[in-house]
């Protein structure tokens, strides 16, 4: 029911259970492309996968005010974006997104994350985001360079996915960095 | 930071801890009225009871979707309304609500409950609202009443508020009675 | 092991789970006439029914004093009755029962509630006693109309039962009107 | 509320919390006697030790069957008499009882550990009923020498109480050996 | 990784969770002699009943200090030793132990034996230790023989295993009897 | 009571509530230093800090398998080491240890690490381990550089200590890296 109106076709959504088959069905859709990245995004993928993250998500929600927003372009669904280690000792935390193929090439992630940095930094008094890309991930890399983010570091072979050990590469921003 | 908008100048949002401030501040200044029908408003309310309540709020919309949004009004927080005791397998629940005295006669109550009855009946498929009155508070009657909802009994000391019992009028709507 | 002495021949007892057999046994025995009122009362009711039942009980009783009797006639196990939704802030709880097709008709309710009444007045101290009803349910209102219960409302489409939405007598009983 | 009737003027009561108050009033009239023997005898005795024994008391209740009965003579609480440890598994029980001064003498504690051992030998089906009592306590080790048990052996200081460890006599019971 | 050298070619370890497959072997290969004592000794003992064990053991490690050890001969692990029932109320705890038929003989376990009843002693500061061993397991009776422990009585019927009721000899040694 | 052997005077040990007391004085004559780079190390540190540490340590270890272990130079506690950010899946783990000042300059450190890796990169299957060191801090930074680690990046700002946000070098070490 609830929701952030970023623009006239575009808002994030706290997603409820009810909302649980909309977006297995754009996970389905993408899941070739997400399977890449993603380490939920697996083979098995189902409606009850949905809705443990939809429970999952609210309830770190109810508990720290971390989350994971529904990106809703012209009343579709088309991805998420959200924030994770959430650390309010340290000020700091963890951003991620996808988006779905046909909704890419809009700027939408853009618009998206300057909504939710404005919320972190100003809000939560958060002092530092961080972005972790895998490093061939062109698309997902494009989103921290393009809003200023610096590269801090790549992290060799930190995640085991698809059989191999990635690397990623660490980007962040600093409150005092950011410009609205 | 997710809301509801219901019209361009009144919303419904979901509250969080950064909220509390504002929400603490405007019970106090109502808390004479909100005392005279409220279980909840308390001379010893604080900080920590907006806190408590929040926190609470929050983990009931993770467990079951049932919530109690703070009404903004040109982006002042001004009352709640909600609704608790949702039964998903009788398809009911019941509806609470409270408006500052600053913000009441205007009619923002009427546009908050319709808004919430079309969720609960059409996104979570319920079946029957229910709104128990004090039988004193008379402004408090006048919501269900001019929404059409019947009056379904009486029931006697049904409360213990201000060291007496109290009497409910119990008010519900049918699905086939809403007409949007 | 632990019972309550009515007259010579009736006893209201706490089930432990070593009754479990029994009290299944005549649950089955009586399912057709059950099903038409009770939600527990299910075409796969069991053994297992009966074991979550006296456990659950239990544990209310342990927590906060509730609980639901079974009823010992000659020895014989024929129904239930006990109270639920016990609120000690506003000294209030709902009572509900059934019984045995073969004990019907000997005032056996009648005998049990009384009982029940004066432990809920008097050892816990409650002001208002309330029983619910199905409107169709005629041998079930009967016991709060010969007991002076005031009917105080009906609430309409408030059970979904066996695929229909039920009617609900709404009776109730103040301390003050209790003469025993 | 509810009672198992051994004669007349003698019965065990599961007890509740409304009966805080009077349990707490008998054992500080006896608490330089039991203080002896019983390591939850304190000085700091109130009505919280008496609500927390009962809670725990009724929440084993409902977890396992086991359980500790006030003994209730001519309507008038004197002690209590229960069972701990109850091991389903290997079917034994250990058993443990106190007896107020002014009831002492009268055979009392015998009755109620006769009812007792019925309970577990048939309706629990237990198999070994052990009793350990403080060498020294001649009073209570007099019960289990009455009822027929078997020293099996002393556990030389297996108890740390008032300061310095104490033997226990262990008594036991086989199923085969008990004659109603 | 963690264990205690007892001599040159003798140690006790905490197990962890990738040392359950060679635990797991070698009671699959005591298995005819451990099930005549050994409640946990079943004949669907797994690397799940190991790792199982291991958490379970690691957990009361984490809370009370109290463990089981794994024995280590020569690089092999040949059988278990540890305490149970710590009460650090009453200052006692109870040993248990098993070995592999190869490493029997030897004198293993009462070099074990000593190391632990040192750290009871010593650094837990106990004052009772108590072993309980089937009446019919002479083997395992010859180690508190061996170490001095007095035989405090016999248990009749006090374990149901392979389905007949045992008798346990109980053992004890005190602080003051323990010669290092 | 458990311990890892590294040489004839140097061992890691598993630490238990009974040596609380020896950690807290090392702790507090060494506060000053450790508090321009420990979060944990506060003015009020006190044995009940020592003693949720290793109830916390030993918890953790039950769970997963991942610990804090004491450094003992000849049977004298000097400092900690450890790891944290176990990550089974992606087959990761952050390092992170301590010195007391007389007990730095003698590469202690090093050959505890050097223990340290053996068993995360061989028994726990592990593929890269971090260390993450404030950037000032040369004493600390020296361990990963003088054992091969490379430095991955900077993270700027990213702990906020003593009334500062502080940079951390990011070192790591992968499996294919080390040669024992």
């Amino acid at each position: 029911m609830f929701s952030y109106q970023i623009d006239e076709n575009l808002k994030l959504m706290l997603s409820q259970q009810h909302q649980a088959e909309v977006i297995t069905k754009v996970v389905l859709e993408n899941l070739e492309q997400l399977k890449l990245w993603m380490p939920w995004a697996k083979d098995d993928y189902s409606i009850d996968s949905a809705r443990a993250f939809i429970k999952a998500n609210l309830t770190e929600y109810a508990k720290n005010g971390s989350f994971s927003a529904s990106i809703i372009l012209e009343e579709t669904f088309v991805g998420g974006v959200g924030f994770h280690n959430l650390d309010l000792k340290n000020k700091s935390a963890h951003i991620g997104y996808w988006l779905a193929k046909e909704a890419q090439g809009k700027g939408i992630m853009t618009r998206c994350c300057r909504v939710l940095f404005n919320y972190l930094f100003d809000d939560l008094g958060l002092n530092r985001i961080q972005i972790n890309c895998n490093i061939e991930n062109v698309k997902s890399r494009a989103i921290p360079e393009r809003l200023g983010f610096k590269l801090e570091g790549i992290h060799r072979q930190v995640e085991w996915l698809n059989e191999e050990f990635r690397d990623w590469a660490i980007y962040a921003m600093l409150k005092q960095e950011w410009k609205k």
